[in-house]
């Protein structure tokens, strides 16, 4: 991909660079992240977002801290390890792909707690392990989802889960780059995701830059353009899944798939395997976000709503997986997904 | 209400000032229209819009120039009005009250035709029997509405059919104000509605202006509020009514309407028999207007969207009549819209 979400600079020391998706698309900006706390700031203020890149920018954000300790010192090398994945962990509530990262990180700190040279040597590589994993799924995910799609189809998507939310190709947008790699023309239509506009500003944007056609609408003409026969498939993104199917993906998903549903469309959720939540058994039991108002009331440069306006700012919903056609994971389809369907991929994914 | 929306200023010559509505909340700007060209750019522009105000507007828009005519030629004055409905026709295609409104001053003038004295006094009585009707059929819409509400409900809207749209209580809005007369507690959410935010900008400062409980979410959160139990009915405005119930309304009525079916709550439709045109059969004849992109790409006071990006921007889209639990008329309910309950009450209203 033309666009490098975020990437590890330097050896070790180094830090992590990656491109301010809060500026995107009228400047492109890259910054670089050196602290934890930094980090902590940039996935809480959305410089980097999408479940799949929290979870890397996650692992090398403990990396950040621990590279500069002394490595004679086992027991603060581990405590410094665990304090940072807390730290990381508080600063969005919704993905599951955060904590799956910094667990990973704190068990691979854990298992190699032999020495502190051993530790950050593991650590070093669990990392890489995390973000070229993210890259390789992205690209199976592409090619299971790929499938779906025939020549000539129209697709609409909400919110950004294409290559900005990952390290690669994305996961809802991945099967339509691997579908245009395909020889397929791919035409997209990309809801502009208020309040923080991620399908206008990231979407429509790394679409253009890959030479897709691409028409960005506000979020309520989705249910129109249905009504007019102009959309073959959904493919949206998730930020956690229950282990009954349900999805948890940014605020608007569930009104889109209610409309899929209503105008007989499937509608397909791409996520990687670690963004299912085998502890929660339910979407119900999925922690949803509630954002600032000044994300409603002024997010767009101006303010566009009287002061002192109460302001209800949920940033995901939950869409129950009987709306659900079928979810594209690395290792496959899940169609109709119910717990058993869903934890037989898992297990195949080697996760439960 | 606190707000008027437009009203004529002086005598014979005179002037219709309005509220600059593209200015609110920020400023409270009251403009000055004296000249055809400059009510057909303030409708064009949504300086003033709501369908039922749009009517009010063009009625007396055509006085704006036919007053400085010469009451002796007879030919001249009736000349003159063709052509400035002719004109105020062209400004925007999607609501039926403007060419209504039209079509009455029209036929006055054709009526009253013996002398251009007789032409001119029909005109200006005509003007104000529109703008006093539209107050009128105001308070009696929010009596039939206010039926439908109970004391502590919920009401969800979108855009604005509340007073900005009207020369009064609104539609829309009408029973919201009329239940709260009544000593019923109404809280409300006003859907933002993009791209122009009507819901953001009008609904929500008018709804605080009259003491109203009002919660601003974005277009995308009405499933999710709808999905959390939030809300009781849905209740919105109509730009044209076709013979058989379909509803043309600001983009995302549909969408809305789709969301309460799924979720069994009652979707209200409030408009004046003037909304209704008897012409059209079926909401597919209704013409939707389609507007600039930049209403999407820039629309909120900077770019936040890619320079290039393809954008379909339909202004207004259809809820077919299966959607509809109920049209709220001055006439009374259209309980489950069809052909003949329409025709019922268009008769009873002495339209047809």
């Amino acid at each position: 991909m033309s666009v490098e979400t975020l990437r590890w600079i330097g050896g070790r020391p180094g830090h992590v660079r990656m491109i301010d998706q809060t500026r995107l698309p009228l400047e492109r900006v890259m910054v670089d992240i050196a602290t934890v706390d930094a980090m902590h700031d940039a996935i809480k203020r959305l410089v980097v977002r999408g479940a799949p890149a929290i979870g890397v920018a996650a692992a090398f954000g403990v990396l950040l801290d621990v590279q500069h300790r002394d490595e004679r010192d086992r027991e603060d090398v581990l405590g410094r390890v665990r304090e940072s994945a807390a730290r990381l962990a508080s600063a969005r509530p919704t993905a599951v792909n955060l904590f799956w990262a910094l667990e990973r990180m704190v068990a691979r700190a854990t298992r190699d707690h032999a020495s502190g040279a051993g530790i950050l040597d593991g650590l070093f590589e669990e990392a890489r392990a995390i973000f070229e994993a993210d890259r390789e799924i992205c690209r199976r995910i592409g090619v299971e989802g790929a499938q779906l799609l025939r020549d000539g189809a129209t697709v609409l998507t909400h919110c950004n889960a294409g290559a900005l939310a990952t390290a690669d190709y994305g996961t809802a947008l991945a099967p339509i780059y691997v579908a245009k790699d395909q020889g397929k023309r791919i035409a997209v239509f990309a809801d502009e995701t208020r309040p923080l506009l991620q399908g206008a500003r990231l979407t429509a944007w790394e679409l253009r830059e890959a030479g897709i056609d691409v028409t960005l609408i506000t979020d309520n003409m989705a249910g129109r353009v249905m009504f007019e026969g102009r959309i073959d498939a959904v493919f949206v993104g998730a930020d956690r899944i229950a282990r009954n199917g349900d999805v948890a993906n940014k605020i608007g998903t569930y009104s889109v798939a209610v409309l899929a549903r209503e105008h007989g469309i499937p509608f397909y959720v791409c996520a990687p395997l670690s963004t299912f939540d085998a502890k929660i058994e339910h979407g119900d039991q999925i922690p949803i976000e509630e954002r600032g108002e000044e994300e409603v009331t002024c997010g767009l440069g101006r303010r566009t709503a009287p002061e002192g306006v109460r302001v209800y700012n949920p940033a995901f919903d939950v869409t129950p997986a009987r709306l659900v056609t079928a979810i594209v994971t690395e290792a496959g389809l899940i169609e109709r997904p119910t717990r058993a369907r869903v934890d037989a991929v898992l297990r195949r994914g080697g996760v439960l």
